[in-house]
């Protein structure tokens, strides 16, 4: 490799470990860390993540990249290099320009801001005040439209944020590919409602011994080949995935004694996340070749997993057995297909993280609405609860009596996190994508899972996913894995399929 | 305050946090790190120790310390700061001195060769082959002698490396110390050997529930006054106490099914330490003022916890009766006299961590002799197993059958840390003079103990010996505290007093 080459690596991997040494310190925060010990992990996290910034954005890595990059267009000089080295230098450019457009005191503001706007979101939501939040709401949504100006974008702001979590995704690819869900998926939720079925998840109610539902978990998590030497479940308030180098991927669950679904999918869910990271090609870490790929790319492998694997008829032909032999009292008389219809009842509903797989996407619909409006369109902040509402209503049907359960309820706007959420839709999209081409280039990859054998998926989104890194954008990983680019068609199938059969319609 | 003492503060707690920070890894390392994160974890914690000692020697520290002291005498520039003020720049003078005192090279070329020295000194142990640790060892000492000269002494070479954790501390004055109590000490083990007393520790033996353990230790820790919503207790392998700030402090420790006193006095023992720190005064965090005296005064805080409380008769006076109602199977039938003579067994062994209080400062005897042979008087290091076993039947009567139970027992010179040992005699009488001046000060207080009243305690050494942090030095402390210097005497008597009733000699 040349010397060039090896200085800027090894300027990125000090970034890296930065980045994952503050990882480590917010896994920390969130599960162990004793209550009065925040402030001063505030500071220790504060503190390394501006030295990682540092980093990136200073003269000395300026002039390492320099000497292979040209620094306006990010074209790589030494037309020699194979294309894996081209592509990591192209994409280092691409996070180098973005990182370094923003200046360090805006930076500085905005992670002042958001800290102090998650405090009060959480207050607001508690006492169902939007009006607390509104001023904060405000401030940030006019400094992500100033960010929007300094990243630059060539159609309009909020393509810039999207960027953010989805490099190469624009807000108009992004509209076409939801304009040909919607509808499909409307009448889809209109024609299960016409049916009048009973909620029938009443039959799971119980009280569901944590340490058992633990073990469960484990045992799943072991079948889809989450290596536990190199990673470990803990459980927190809001399960997540974090990664300190593919060596050390680890995840949280949330167990809930009266609700077992929400222990088993988000293991399965943070699973799949985990399984893409440890994947990743160690040989590269600190470079893009080491990182995924996207927000969506990464939601494609946790919804695979969770929707695909973990909501179908294959894997609980295994899985409910050995479920019914550990909550012997509760699931005993509820058989396979009682159990597979309750888990996977259809219900328009108010909070975005219990929805179904279905009008899941429906709730980040009206949020990608919503963002649009307050960025591109200069939305009126307190306009905002009242053009939920009415989305809630035009896409579900329901109205929320407040705004805790209504606009108050996700914590990503305070945090600055502005087109984050189109990415659980693309997540689904992809993943659907994958799961099929898996399931053609796979021999009897239903029966497999339906026999436990989880693992030849998991050895096959390893090959042809997770290793990957971002020596593929998610354009071409779509295009090289599924043959095809990215559509919503084959998600809708699969809706009206599975839907129509548990719903006779 | 003036604008440089400002920021010479504000460097010194970036330097603090940076460490603090890989305080989190290395707990993180020794709780819940997979096994195969530790590769990724050495690089972490290496990366962030040596940006902490880069900024710490580095030039901006420099300028900033030198507009508030004579760099070359460590002499106060400004007559009109307050005491407190003059001695938190006298002492990050000295720190400052010290630290720049070794080249950054030497440094990095000792990290490395201890952090092999460590692995290779675990398969010595496991085999029992000192030729294999033999000449690591040998330059360790070398490096560790060169450290002597970099560092500089008046006397010899030793005193150096033993201000690495004992500042103010001369090899002379642990001599004379040490030689006080000598004979003293062989003279009671001697004594108590003679009296042929069964080993009636048998009598502890049974099955210990972990949890229940677990519970007791936790019961014990509260009544201690350890708070616990700035800490925690886990488990590892070896018991130890780390701080991320006064309002992280952790402690951990270690239960044997088999054996209930381990778990009990690692608990009580790193309860000890952890109270000190979580009393440091927040408000200097970063500076001197908000750190620990020295290594010995450390080691007083959980001596006296876990022998002078944790050890005696009115501790279990109370405490006994609760352990009882826990393991009522396995103490029912041992009454409390037989619990506490149990416990306070004095036998001549030769491991160090299973040592009673009583011989156990014979094992540190021995290591301070042989650290002084190889480092003031190049004692060769193929010589150091016969020394050892010679040493052990000088002071102990016994002499192991192999290197593993003898001279391959610790880790501490394989991690470098030559100088180490002595502090855990100097904790046993600064504890022990400290103890008896709050025996002194407080009512009652081993009523009080037996009560169950162990905060008016930790009270009295929060305000005479916590918040001091490094505004006193250890000897200017105990002079305040107890109105005498450093002495064995209250030591031996203690021992002799205790012992002489126990074993009615």
């Amino acid at each position: 490799m040349n010397r060039n080459l090896e200085i800027l690596i090894s300027d990125l991997r000090v970034i890296a470990q930065l980045r994952r040494v503050a990882a480590v310190l917010n896994w920390d925060q969130e599960t162990y860390m004793p209550p009065k010990g925040a402030e001063a992990r505030a500071d220790q996290i504060s503190l390394i993540m501006s030295m990682s910034h540092a980093r990136f954005t200073g003269p000395e890595f300026r002039r390492s990249l320099a000497e292979l990059v040209d620094l306006p267009s990010g074209k790589v000089l030494d037309g020699g290099l194979p294309p894996h080295q081209v592509r990591m230098l192209e994409t280092t450019w691409w996070d180098w320009r973005r990182a370094n457009a923003l200046p360090v005191e805006f930076v500085g503001e905005l992670v002042r801001l958001t800290s102090e706007a998650q405090n009060v979101w959480e207050q607001a939501r508690h006492t169902s005040d939007f009006n607390l939040l509104a001023p904060y709401l405000e401030k940030i949504i006019s400094m992500k439209r100033e960010e929007a100006d300094y990243l630059g974008y060539e159609d309009q702001p909020y393509d810039a944020l999207l960027e953010n979590y989805e490099p190469g995704m624009t807000t108009r690819e992004l509209t076409a590919l939801f304009e040909s869900l919607r509808t499909p998926l409307v009448n889809l939720v209109e024609r299960i409602r016409d049916t009048d079925t009973p909620d029938h998840r009443e039959i799971l109610a119980g009280d569901y011994d944590e340490s058992d539902q633990w073990k469960f978990g484990m045992d799943v998590l072991y079948d889809m080949g989450y290596d536990l030497t190199r990673g470990r479940q803990d459980r927190s308030a809001h399960p997540f995935t974090t990664d300190f180098h593919p060596s050390d991927v680890r995840i949280t669950t949330y167990l809930d004694r009266h609700d077992i679904t929400q222990g088993i999918f988000s293991t399965i869910h943070e699973g799949g996340h985990a399984l893409y990271q440890q994947a990743l090609n160690d040989q590269y870490f600190g470079t893009p070749l080491c990182e995924p790929i996207s927000l969506g790319i990464h939601e494609s492998q946790s919804r695979l997993w969770e929707n695909y694997v973990g909501h179908s008829r294959p894997f609980w032909t295994c899985y409910y057995p050995r479920l019914q032999e550990r909550f012997t009292d509760q699931l005993g008389k509820v058989t396979l297909d009682e159990f597979y219809s309750a888990i996977n009842m259809v219900t328009p509903s108010l909070i975005r993280v219990e929805a179904d797989e279905v009008t899941y996407n429906l709730h980040i619909m009206l949020r990608f609405e919503l963002e649009q409006a307050f960025i591109n369109d200069h939305a009126a902040v307190n306009d905002l609860p009242a053009l939920w509402n009415e989305g809630m209503e035009k896409y579900l049907g329901i109205t929320p009596e407040n705004d805790a359960d209504g606009i108050l309820q996700d914590i990503h706007w305070s945090m600055g996190g502005i087109g984050y959420f189109p990415t659980y839709i693309l997540g689904n999209l992809y993943g659907r994508q994958f799961y099929e081409a898996a399931n053609n280039q796979i021999d009897d990859l239903e029966d497999r899972i339906a026999r436990g054998d989880l693992k030849t998926l998991r050895e096959w989104l390893r090959e042809n996913i997770h290793q990957v890194g971002r020596a593929r954008t998610a354009d071409e990983l779509v295009q090289d894995v599924t043959g095809s680019p990215l559509s919503a068609e084959p998600f809708i199938d699969y809706l009206q399929a599975k839907y129509g059969e548990l719903y006779t319609i």
